[in-house]
C-alpha cells in the first residue's frame, strides 16, 4: 500500500485528488496538511468526506510528512511549492506539484508572469511536465512531476496534433477559453460569490493570463518550432468545466475528416482522449478524466473545440494520473 | 424634487434602490456613503450603474447626509443603523431603515436574537413597521419607517388574511421557506462562494433564525392573538427570490375557493398583491414589486405558498414604496 | 461476469445506472432498449459514453433480452414496466424495477395516484421494496425488486429511527421536499426548460404527488403503525439532490444528542447513511450513494433534515445497491 | 395614445415587449396573436403578466390586427414574417419585425442560410436595418424596421468604430460569442432542457451561424468595404446575455487609450452606448437596454469585449427603441 499525503488539502483540487485515491485500491490517504489552527479533520473542512476519510489536518513539517507519507500531491499556491518541495525530495518523498512552480523551464519568464522570485531556480528545465498524453513515457522513475495548468492542458491538447504533423500555422493562433468558476480557488473573494458570477459570464486577464507563456513553452517544444498563441480566458457561471475554442491557419488543404484522422492517430492508445465527430459539451467529460476534441475548417481558419474537467483532468485527475505512472500503477487505475 | 441619500451603498439592497430610484421622477439621489476609502465612484462599485449615475460614495457625517439629503435609505448592517439614524431624524432627515434595528419592539427580544443591546431603545414600539398592506395608513408623516425583513414579508403577507379573519389556528405554524442567495448580501465569505452554493440546497438557522421572532410579533399585532411559529430558512442556487411553503390547521371547512375569495377580498385595492389559482414560481415576480400567493387545503393542514423578490419586494421595492407613502406620492412610483 | 440489460436506455437514470456499472468489475452492460428508430448507438445519446461503452439502443423483444442478459435494470416509465416484466421474469431474467410499478401493495391505491388499471396486480404486495438500509435482509435471492422513488428514500430514510422507536408521532408529519432538476426526466416539456426552470422556484403537485402514498405505506410497514404525512414537492434550480425538511411532534423529552444516538445506532453497519450533527447541504452527498440526516428540536417539533443525490441513491445508485444483493456481491461494489 | 399587437405573444422576446410597453406611457397594448386554441389570456401563458395585463391571445388576422392596433411586434419565427407582415402594411399597420425576415439585402443569401425561398423578396435591400446607433436617423418616418439579431448587434455595435474608422483589417476577424439560453426560444427542445444546459458549455452552428452573413452585411454597409468575419457562438448556463470576444488585426499602432476614446467620439450622444475602460460583465448591462464594449492590444491583434443583454438590447428593447424613434417618442422612452 502507497501512502499519500496532501498539502494544501483545504481547497478544492485537494478535496478531488483525495476523492480520487479514496477510489484507488492501491494507495491509503495517511496525511493532510492546512495552516489553519486547531487541526480540524478532513471531514469538517470538506463535508462531503464525512465517514469517507478519518484524518486530520495538520500543519506537518517536510520531515513529519516523510515519516508519514511515500508520495505528496502538493495543493499549495504558487511560490508556497518551492518553499517545502525541495525539503520534502530531500527527505524522499516524491511530489505531484499542482501548483505553477515548476512548469516554466525560465525563471525570468516565471518572475515576469508571477511578479516574484523563483524559490528553486536550480530544479527549472529538468522537472518533467506532466501532460502523459505528450510526456508519459518520461515520467516512469521520477520524483517531481510539474502537473500542468487546467487552460494548458485543454489548448495543448487541441493543438500538439496539428502544431507536431505542421497542418497549422504556429503563429497568430488565438486561443479563446471559458471556464467554470472552480478554477478560482476556494479563498473568499467577492469577485466569486454566488452573486457575482451566476447569470453572468465575463473575460478576464486579456492578454495578461500566466497560462499563456506556459502553453507557448509546451507546445514549441512538443513540436519543435516557436509556436505563439492570444489567450483570453472567460468565467463561466457553472461549477467545473473548460471549453476551449481556438483559431489556427491551416498549412494545407486538408479536410475536418482527414484533420480528424491525424488527431485519431496521433492519440492512438491514450486511454483520455477522445477525437470526436461532433461539437463536444464540457458536460460529456464532466467529473472524469476524459477529453474530447473535434476540428472545423472554417473559411480561412481551423477551428478547434476542447472540453475537459478543470477539476479532473486539468489537475487532480491527471495528478492522479501521473502518480499512476510514477509508481508503476496502469494509468488508468481509479480514474475510470 | 425629492433628495435622497443611500447609507452604505455598497451592497445589493442599496443598488436595487439606487435602480428603482432612477425611475422614479420625483427624485434625484444626491449622496452615497461608505466606509471604504478614497471615495470611489458609484459606477466603479456596482458596475451596472456605469453612466447612470454620477456619484461618489463618501464616508459623511449625519451632518453632511442632511445637508444633501430629505431622505435616507439606510442600507446598514443592524448595530449600524442605531449609530447614525437618531442624529439624522435630528437633522431633519427622514428614513427608512432596511436593517433589522427598528423592527422589533422590545429590546430584551432584540437583545437575545441580534445578541447586542439595542443602541436607540427608547424609539422602540413606535416605529412604524413598513408593511404598506397591513400598515399603510400609519406610514404617510412618519419620519421613520422600519422596512421589513424578506422572510418575514413573504410569511406575513400569506398568513395575516387568515390569522385576521380566524381560518387558520394561531400556534402550531410551520414556515418552511426558500431564499435566493442575495440575502446573504455582499460581503466575501466562503459559505456563499459561487461553488459552495451552486447545485446546493441546504437548511441553515434551523430554530434560529432572527426573522422568527419579527414573523410572530408582526402576526401578532395583526391579528390580536398570540401567534407562534416554526420557521426554517433554505439556501437556494438562485441569485433573488424566496418562497414560503406553510402549513397551518383550518378552523373551519373552507374551500381552496372559499380561501381564496377571502384572501383576494383582504388585499381588494392593494396594488402589489396577487392572489393567484395556480402555485407560483418565484420567477413570476422576479425584479418586481409584486407578490403572488395561493393556499390548498392538504388533508388536515392548509398549505400556503408564497413568492416574491427579496431584494425588490423584500427590501428595496418595499422601502421606495414606504417612501412614496411617506412624501406624499402614488405609492407605486417608479416601481410598475 | 455477470450480464446486465438496461430497459429504456435514453433517460437520466438510465446513463446513472451505465456509468455506475462500468466501475463494477463483476458487470458486463450488454443490452441496451430504445423505441427510437434506426438502433442508435448509447454514445449518440449519450455522448458522455463516447469511447467507454460500445453499444447499440435496440428495440428488444423480453425474449431477445433474456439471450443476451442475466439482469435487467427497467427505466421504463410507470405502466410500461409491468408490460415486460412478467415476461422477463418468466424467461428468467432478474429485474430491478426503477419505475413505480411494483411499490404499491394495493392496486386499488395505485389506480388512485396513477390514473390506471395495474398491469400486474397478482404480484403487488409481493415485491420487496428495494430500500436495503431497512429491508435488506430480504433482497438476497429475489428475481424481482421495486426500487424505491427519490423522495420517498429520502423521507423514508429520516424518518423510519423514530418512527420505529416511537419518539414521534405517526399523524400529521409534514415532508416538505425540494428536489433538482434531473428528477422530471429527459422529455422535452416546455415547463422543464432551461430558461423557465433557472432562477425560479416552485412548489408542484401539492397534496396530490404521488411518492405521498408510497411514503405512507413503507413507513407504516416499517414502524408497525399507521403514518400519516403531508408532502410538498418543490422544483430547485440544479441538476441533482434532494433535501426534505421534515416535520414531526415528538413524542418524548429526548435531546438532539439523544435522538441522534438513537438513529446512528439504527443505522449501525449501514455504508450508505450517515448521521451528521451540522446541517447538511445536497452538494456533500451529489454523485454519491451517500444520504446525510440529522434532527433538531424546534419548539414543539422535531425538524428533521436529510439529503441524498435523487439520480444515485434515490434511483441508480440504490439500483445498483440492490442489484449487489440480488446477485451476492458486497453491497458497496462500484458505489464508493 | 398609440395602440400595439403582439404577434406570436408565447415567446420570450414578446414576453419582454409587452413589459417595455407596460413601462411605456404613450403605448397600449391592445392585441396579441397565438395559434394556440382557445385564446388563451396571456397572464396564463406568462403568469408574470398576472394582474398586470388583461389581454387575451388569439388567431387573428391582418384585417383584424388593423383594426385593432396601430403598431406591430412582430415575434414570429423567419418565414412566418413575410406571410403576416405585406399584409399589415397594406393595412396600415406600422411593423417592427423581431425575425431575421427583412435583416438580408440578397434574396439568394437568404434562401442560402435559412434554406427556403424569401416571402417577400420585393422589400429586400429597401428596409432599414434597425441598429438606431449605426441608422438611427433613417428609422423616423419607416413603417417596416428588420430589428436586428442578438448576436449580430453586440458583434457590430464592438466593430463599427473601428471598421469606419480604418483601424482594424476588414478581414479575418474573429467574432468568438457567447449567449445565454433564452436566444433558444420556448419551444421544447430536449437540447434546451435543464438538465442539458445547466452545469455546461458548448459551441454550436461553427461556421455555419446565420448571424455570420448578417454580421457582415451590415458591417460591409457601414464602414464602406468588404468585411469578412469567422463567427462561433456558444451557449452559456444562463438565462440572458451576450458577450462577444473579438479578434481583429489592428492597422496602426493607436493605443488602448487612443482606440477608446475613438470608441467614444464614435457614439457619442447615443444613450445606451458605453465604453468601458475595465473588462465588463454580462451582468452590468442584464435587464437593461444599455451596451458596455472594450479594447485591448493583445500582441498582433485588437481583442474587442462586448456585452448586452440579448432579449432586451439583443431583442426587445432595440424593437421599442426602434418603435419609439417611428413614433416621435424620444428614444428612451420606457427603456431607462
Amino acid at each position: 500500500m502507497v501512502r499519500a499525503a496532501i498539502l494544501g488539502a483545504t481547497g478544492y483540487t485537494a478535496l478531488e485528488v483525495i476523492k480520487l485515491l479514496l477510489r484507488n485500491p492501491e494507495v491509503q490517504v495517511t496525511a493532510a496538511t492546512t495552516r489553519q489552527e486547531g487541526s480540524p479533520s478532513i471531514a469538517s473542512i470538506h463535508q462531503s468526506l464525512t465517514g469517507r476519510l478519518d484524518l486530520k489536518c495538520e500543519d506537518l513539517s517536510p520531515q513529519q510528512i516523510a515519516e508519514r507519507a511515500d508520495y505528496a500531491f502538493c495543493c499549495l499556491p504558487h511560490g508556497a511549492s518551492t518553499a517545502v518541495i525541495p525539503q520534502l525530495l530531500d527527505a524522499g518523498v516524491k511530489v505531484v506539484d499542482l501548483s505553477a512552480d515548476y512548469r516554466l523551464d525560465d525563471a525570468a519568464v516565471y518572475r515576469e508572469w508571477y511578479g516574484q522570485e523563483h524559490g528553486d531556480p536550480a530544479r527549472l528545465g529538468k522537472v518533467v511536465y506532466g501532460l502523459p498524453e505528450l510526456f508519459g513515457d518520461r515520467i516512469p522513475g521520477q520524483n517531481l512531476i510539474a502537473n500542468p495548468g487546467c487552460y494548458t492542458s485543454t489548448a495543448i491538447l487541441a493543438l500538439a496534433p496539428l502544431l507536431v504533423r505542421k497542418l497549422v500555422e504556429p503563429t497568430g493562433i488565438i486561443v479563446d477559453a471559458k471556464s467554470g468558476v472552480s478554477g478560482a480557488g476556494r479563498a473568499p473573494k467577492q469577485n466569486f460569490l454566488y452573486c457575482e458570477v451566476n447569470e453572468s459570464l465575463s473575460a478576464y486577464g486579456v492578454g495578461k493570463h500566466r497560462h499563456q507563456p506556459e502553453i507557448e513553452q509546451i507546445l514549441s517544444t512538443a513540436s519543435g518550432q516557436s509556436v505563439d498563441v492570444i489567450f483570453t480566458p472567460h468565467l463561466i457561471p457553472m461549477d467545473r468545466g473548460i471549453l476551449a475554442t481556438i483559431y489556427a491557419k491551416p498549412t494545407s488543404t486538408a479536410t475536418d475528416k482527414e484533420l480528424l484522422a491525424t488527431m485519431r492517430e496521433f492519440y492512438a492508445g491514450k486511454p483520455f482522449i477522445r477525437v470526436v465527430d461532433h461539437l463536444p459539451a464540457t458536460k460529456d467529460v464532466s467529473g472524469t478524466n476524459f477529453v474530447h476534441i473535434t476540428v472545423r475548417r472554417t473559411k480561412g481558419y481551423l477551428t478547434l473545440v476542447a472540453v475537459l474537467d478543470n477539476l479532473i483532468k486539468g489537475a487532480s485527475g491527471v495528478a492522479v494520473q501521473n502518480f499512476n505512472l510514477m509508481a508503476g500503477f496502469p494509468e488508468t487505475t481509479g480514474l475510470l
